[in-house]
């Protein structure tokens, strides 16, 4: 199996567990990622404070379903996580249509489709159906059944940290809240997975934490309890859908200039001709939290499609059909740039400042009639000689010179070879 | 009446009146604004200095005509305040037409009307009159008089101060000098008459302060004797030919991003489709002073026409019928808005600015199935909550939200209410 | 004969002359220019360490040729000093045309063109030669001839010092290596020199820097030598392919932004309707040495066509032909009227900061009916009392007010002579 393949197996294997942002759905979903990546699971008891906010009880489903006259399961959990509103209360009773119509939750605009509806901070029960069957539903009495718990617990997350040479971190996180929706977002947890798995194999300037956490109360509960933490975090990355074909699209972190935005509208920019470069707004995913004022990370968000802007969002058609493993495999790929760009930027110091260095004598230089470099090659050398004022970092250079970030390192390396460029302090760029 | 109507009805009484820098015209005007609101009325003496410029002599006028060999009025003073040269000096004598031609002038390209013109610092009689007139002049003797006196004496203008719970001031003023043209400027008088009116029966957060001066040495005059006071201005407005339908325009003040500036681009760009925004240039009204750069106030200029820019500028087309009741209105209106605006921008501090605070709890964000707010409601909730870092004010989040003022104001009170945001310092923005 | 004319003469007298980066053809070159300003000529030793570059072996040619069977000259370096590789070591034997044939240098794309190639920093010879004519070469033995010489001795360059006032410098150089080539860069050394001899005669504010060094290698040697007087440069243009009639084109510092930037722009941007306006890159000529990072200094390179962009550019096209009086003396204007506003430029400080000053009693205000000044005149005068506040130069102010830099100093210099503006601190713009 190529890599697309194996993504797409992992997301296929976590698509029908029914999460919810706690419970053992959310345990299911982490165990199967710790089969391919040391994860650390940390459980954190309902009633914790984490800023604004407390931690909430604990969900669990163990069956739900609407039966008619017949006694028939007309609404039945076991054909879709997405048919009760997640985060129900416990109800089991018998009562008229019209009783059941508040509970009961469509799209009318795309009626063939069970929608995504979830009340986590206001107690409710309910069911999600598709229109055409609510208009189809007869007067009658109606048996409705949803056999789950809403009890002190545990939020539970997923941390994995890779070390790196240096203590600064790079944070991957998606989030592991939402049932059977397979971009949004068993792509990301996939995808990230393996992201880890080959990192940890590797090598790296930075050390890597991915976490894997419920959206909105996981993050908020991380950066609670590991607020003494995040001034490690020099990059940060939201990922979700990106199994689809679209986009790609990036939105920028609240600073908006931050190396991750950079870096990721210079690649998205080479790869793609029109990628979906987004600033940032207040709306979206974990990116909210991390970008709150109070911590303002440079965190950015990758997807394919933009959320919300695509049909199948948050609906029943966001199942495994939609995701491909072409698609996944070039956002791994997308993101494993960025990731590659950003391990190998700094900002070096000529060690020769005054003047251009002689390239000639060093072999770095055309000779008469020979054609060993590319003009690029030898723009390149020129450029980086000429900024290596340890101001300028190698992304730097990539932009004022409009050439391609891998010739930049190229270049460099040869000068570094040469003994014409060191680093400026630690490699690290603090952004 | 409405607001236009009243506004035009003071611009009307005031309009035959015949105004010049100095003398009894001045005067007289500033009794009619003081029916409406306690103005103080300050006497400069002849000769006082004020930084480059001397108080001049006072002027005032009783008679001037020039009468033809039979002894009828062809130009008379009666007829029309702009016939007479502003300033000119006394005479009484007979003369030929070659004589007096010297001291006629006309607007040969627009030949109906008579132009508006002054010898304020340079001593000469002069008439005014339409070209068409001026061509039909036969030859022969003229008696000619001018009953004017320029005398030692006093600069007079109007201050009017309406106390905020700061010291804080916003500056309105409209120059008092132009006799008998409606646009330029009994309109701005009348209108910043009214709302001076209006704001001092009102609880504001700034002090406002209303300037009625004749232009330029009315200005250096008052700059000249309230040096010590200009810092308490944060945010100042020159208003003048505000009776027109034409533009809304606004010249922002020398340092282009000042509040008032900024303020008057949001206003104008949500009200007109094409405001006519212009960059400072030291040509124009009372805003040359202000914006000199030993002061460099923020002071801007607001028209709705541009002056210099509409055919009726300067002329005797600018009568009572070239300005309109709903024009005026509006104009209020637009200046309204702004200070509004001011009065309630400031720079709130999130009282929760690690994480997002917790909206839904506390009746902010929309439950599952109500739809108790907008879209832009909610981002704009988010928005602020996001910004508030004591480093944007509500105006720098309503740009950057691309939101309505108003509606960032709204949510900005809400959280309040809420608790979740506290003020930053004292509530001004200093600019 | 007029300033082109004598220009163009120059040009001509030094376009025989074989030179190189060393060597005789340096000298004889600089003897010429000597006729014409009080030029001090280097020489520094063969071995000198100058930064990351050692002073090569001097290079001196007496003869070159290839001649064929019939003991004819085919190649002559007396018929085009182009025909000998620059910096060819000795060569004297016989060969047959296969191994003759790597030694050849052509253009097959310009067939006609002989092209003009070095080798001074790897040891080789060789010829250039039409590749019409290459096409031709009979098989058979070739009697080959290069009676050159490479060794210890000098690099050779010029230097003329043209005090002004103060010590603050301005430097023009042109480089001096290129054997007959007409616009690269016969016109810049005639067209500087010139540009000396006049300055020379004149009282500047500025000391002028005239450098004629040999490309890269001089400019090294010379910043090596005076590394300590560097600092005193305040502005520098690097001059070359001059003579012909297009662009023109300016290319900026390193920095972007520096007066001398900003001034070619001012002035080329009202000369000519779309002038050549290039970011800095680190290619090119010694603007490259002047900007590496251990200088940065604000130079820029100034020429008509941008080289490399014509079809001439280092052939045998690049002959007198190609260069053209005319051309030469607007290249001469356009750097003079640069360096005129140079000269001119600084920021004033108000006498009369604080409101304006009473232009009309000073006689600088229109009186009424007078019209003894333009609008601009006008405008311009009212822009300079009002960004003078030390912090604008009269070039800042000539681009906010969009109005021509001449009539701002014109303005600046009447306000002057009334008292109303002094100068801020010295006199000289530090960039």
């Amino acid at each position: 199996m190529d890599l697309g393949e194996r993504i797409f197996a992992l997301a296929e294997e976590i698509f029908p567990i029914c999460r919810s942002i706690t419970g053992d759905g959310v345990r299911e979903t982490l165990r199967c990622l710790k089969r391919y990546i040391d994860l650390q699971v940390r459980e954190v008891p309902t009633g914790t404070k984490v800023f604004d906010w407390t931690v909430p009880k604990e969900w669990n489903i163990r069956d739900a379903f609407v039966k008619n006259t017949q006694g028939e399961r007309i609404i039945d959990i076991g054909s879709s996580n997405l048919h009760v509103l997640n985060y129900s209360t416990p109800i089991h009773g018998e009562m008229p249509l019209s009783d059941l119509k508040p509970h009961l939750f469509t799209l009318p605009e795309q009626p063939d489709l069970i929608p995504y509806r979830t009340s986590y901070y206001r107690e409710a029960w309910g069911f999600c159906l598709s229109h055409n069957q609510l208009l189809q539903l007869p007067e009658g009495t109606y048996e409705v059944c949803i056999d789950s718990s809403l009890e002190d617990g545990h939020l539970t997350y997923g941390e994995f940290l890779c070390p790196g040479a240096s203590e600064d971190e790079i944070l991957l996180t998606a989030h592991v809240c939402h049932p059977s929706l397979a971009n949004d977002n068993c792509s990301g947890l996939a995808t990230l997975t393996y992201l880890a798995r080959h990192l940890s194999a590797k090598n790296t300037r930075y050390t890597y934490r991915f976490l894997f956490a419920p959206g909105t109360i996981g993050a908020i509960t991380w950066l609670a309890r590991n607020e003494h933490k995040v001034g490690h975090i020099k990059h940060g990355l939201v990922v979700s859908c990106v199994g689809d074909g679209g986009g790609p699209t990036y939105k920028k972190s609240r600073r908006g200039d931050a190396p991750i935005d950079r870096a990721f509208c210079h690649v998205l920019r080479r790869i793609a001709t029109t990628p979906n470069i987004l600033d940032f707004s207040p709306y979206g995913y974990d990116e909210r939290q991390f970008c709150s004022p109070g911590f303002d990370l440079p965190v950015g968000l990758f997807q394919r499609s933009q959320f919300g802007r695509f049909q199948e969002y948050h609906t029943s058609a966001d199942d495994l059909a939609f995701i491909r493993p072409q698609h996944l495999a070039s956002s791994y790929r997308m993101i494993a740039a960025v990731l590659h760009m950003l391990e190998r930027d700094y900002r070096p110091v000529s060690a020769n400042p005054k003047c251009e260095p002689q390239l000639g004598r060093r072999g770095l230089y055309e000779p008469v009639g020979g054609q060993t470099h590319t003009p690029d090659y030898t723009m390149a050398l020129l450029w980086v000689a000429n900024l290596a004022d340890g101001r300028h970092s190698l992304l730097d250079m990539a932009e004022r010179a409009d050439l391609p970030f891998d010739l930049i390192v190229e270049v460099a390396q040869a000068l570094r070879t040469k003994g014409l460029l060191t680093e400026c302090g630690g490699r690290i760029i603090n952004g």
